[in-house]
């Protein structure tokens, strides 16, 4: 993980968003706390030009309307045509027909480096108008030790099917292309607590797989360790403070900034199948 | 108050936001902490079916466009028409004609279970127009001991010619249908020095009410109490520490996930006239 | 600097933010940090009602639409016939063709009180079309000590030929009007570690000159120091905590709040040429 991390030092990327008002500022900041730089935009009269100065392109439908959706077409073919990575966060996906089209449109048109989603997310992609239990996971859906086999294979199915990396994340997370597997075992509950934690870790995938295109498999299992360190160390200083989760977000963002290459490969709980 | 909370924590509610982008991030998580799960969507072709899936919904004016208007009527009909509660934060009504329009609009559209603001939003409320001071409270309209019974008999009034539970913050709140009423006196003067402390406010009823529809008066006065015991408790600890609006911030919302059931029965000031 | 924050104790003014979703929490906050109340309105209906209950209008381009583009257009016509002051925060100028043009009608339409911006930005206020380096400055274009008289004629020329208070942020700051200049020296390099430091420093600057409409450039200087003192006050806690960007955004906004108009005079380091 410290040459992806080293790549980012060396080329930080400027991460193109199109993503949702609610957690936006968080994206942003998660990312400068990365090492990459930010830029959200949204206009259809502008994607391509900002697209153009950008490393990679994260496309996130949190809160999506008609008037984006187009703009997130726009720019994800012309991220296409100039070969920078596109990363998919399908935010709720399966809870409405509305963000099930805009899905099928995306993966129309196109061509994904990476797309994360938990289960249940994971699930409506493959299946479409399954999940309907909002944008979090469905308690039938939670990958835990019990199921983790039967996770893969879904995720090695789904992965092939659509010629992508897909990560699917939850107490344990799955990366995989379709033939590699990784599994991660980093991270708290506490995470699911604060508000666009799954947004941020989107956020760290796309800068990381900005500045390592050519490996996104490593590039998201770092930027999974990286985040779920943080988690931990969060709950550590919270539990010590007795504190709330306003404090658990700031130091779960403090620390995506302060864990260093090295405690990643010290503290990383990865297994590659 | 603990039998709120306790159905809060048994059947934990969805509840569905069409807020404004200035204070949505600090809603979603205040909701979490809170013990609900916050959902947000505002595109037309959606919000039907994210209602749906709802336990509760929160429509909130702070930053209206014609968009979004159209979606909140929508939204609140198909709530109406499941059963399920809706809670109204008339952000700056009076201070423009659109504003004044759109609630019209809502009130004429959709049975709100709830409608919570301070004294010169709910006085627009009843007499389209005369609020000109911006999203604050006017100096003239702040409830204090002086005018408190006038205060009640305008609530009650409005309360009854609405049909709704009426929620009137300020250092004291108001809390009434038109025959019950409530004062809670719980609350801190630097609430007000924090953007979104309101929104948050109407995040938290609309999460109890999301869970205990049938006793919005009850539900409300939980909510308020919450909030209230979390910004006395900030003061507390930017004071020790000689902090400022940022980290009372912070404190005021790890406050809303800490305080207990316990908590707020001992330290909630509550008044049932 | 003390009767700069004087005015806006006696005047709190009321700041009419149209900005960008990204960072518009922070924006109102550290509003009231600094003194000032804020509004955000951004829908065509309503714009011209609410700047005419406002002291000041601050116009911020960072994720600009179609759609708000024309109500800043309304909005700042309006703040000129009613002669209140409009900052303008021209974020990602060069990046775009759609910011370009923006920023063209808006010159073209409204009459600026301030205009600030990073020196790439001005650059392509100036010379349209030649940033194309995102919304963070460009290497070559950074303020240095090397090239700080090139800098200050470049900003007396633009200043004079737009006719505006002309604020150049970096490591030092030129605040001129084409006549006079003053160059500010506070601040710390890990601000740029938080997004959103300029745009706040933008709300800060409108808070001021809201409040003091006739003496633009001491406004500005005084927001700058303000900031600044924040920005080196914020890097001493996080070193002394071993903390994080998000803990040092907290200190900053926190501090912005904190140092008063003693702090200023004694810490701002001004020199007016």
């Amino acid at each position: 993980m410290k040459a992806i991390i080293e790549q980012v030092k060396q080329n930080p990327p400027l991460v193109h968003h199109l993503t949702n008002y609610v957690t936006v500022n968080d994206c942003a900041n998660i990312v400068l706390a990365a090492g990459g730089a930010p830029l959200m935009a949204d206009d259809i009269s502008e994607v391509e030009e900002i697209v153009a100065i950008s490393n990679v392109l994260y496309i996130n439908i949190g809160t999506p309307n008609e008037r984006t959706v187009e703009s997130m077409i726009v720019a994800g073919k012309k991220a296409n045509a100039l070969g920078l990575p596109v990363v998919l966060d399908p935010v709720g996906l399966g809870a409405s027909q509305f963000r099930n089209k805009i899905v099928s449109r995306l993966l129309e048109n196109v061509k994904f480096s990476v797309i994360k989603g938990n289960m249940s997310e994971i699930k409506a992609l493959y299946v479409p108008g399954k999940n309907t239990g909002g944008v979090d996971v469905k308690e039938e859906d939670r990958i835990e030790t019990a199921n983790l086999s039967e996770a893969i294979e879904y995720a090695k199915k789904t992965a092939t099917s659509l010629g992508v990396t897909l990560v699917i994340t939850g107490a344990i997370d799955i990366v995989t292309d379709g033939i590699q597997v990784a599994i991660v075992r980093n991270g708290h509950a506490m995470m699911s607590n604060v508000t666009g934690t799954g947004c941020m870790t989107g956020s760290v995938i796309a800068t990381f797989v900005g500045a390592n295109p050519d490996v996104p498999i490593k590039a998201s299992v770092a930027a999974l360790v990286k985040m779920g360190l943080a988690g931990e160390r969060a709950y550590q200083e919270v539990m010590d403070n007795s504190e709330g989760m306003s404090s658990y977000k700031r130091y779960l963002m403090d620390g995506v900034g302060l864990i260093n290459g090295d405690q990643m490969e010290a503290g990383g709980v990865i297994e590659y199948l």
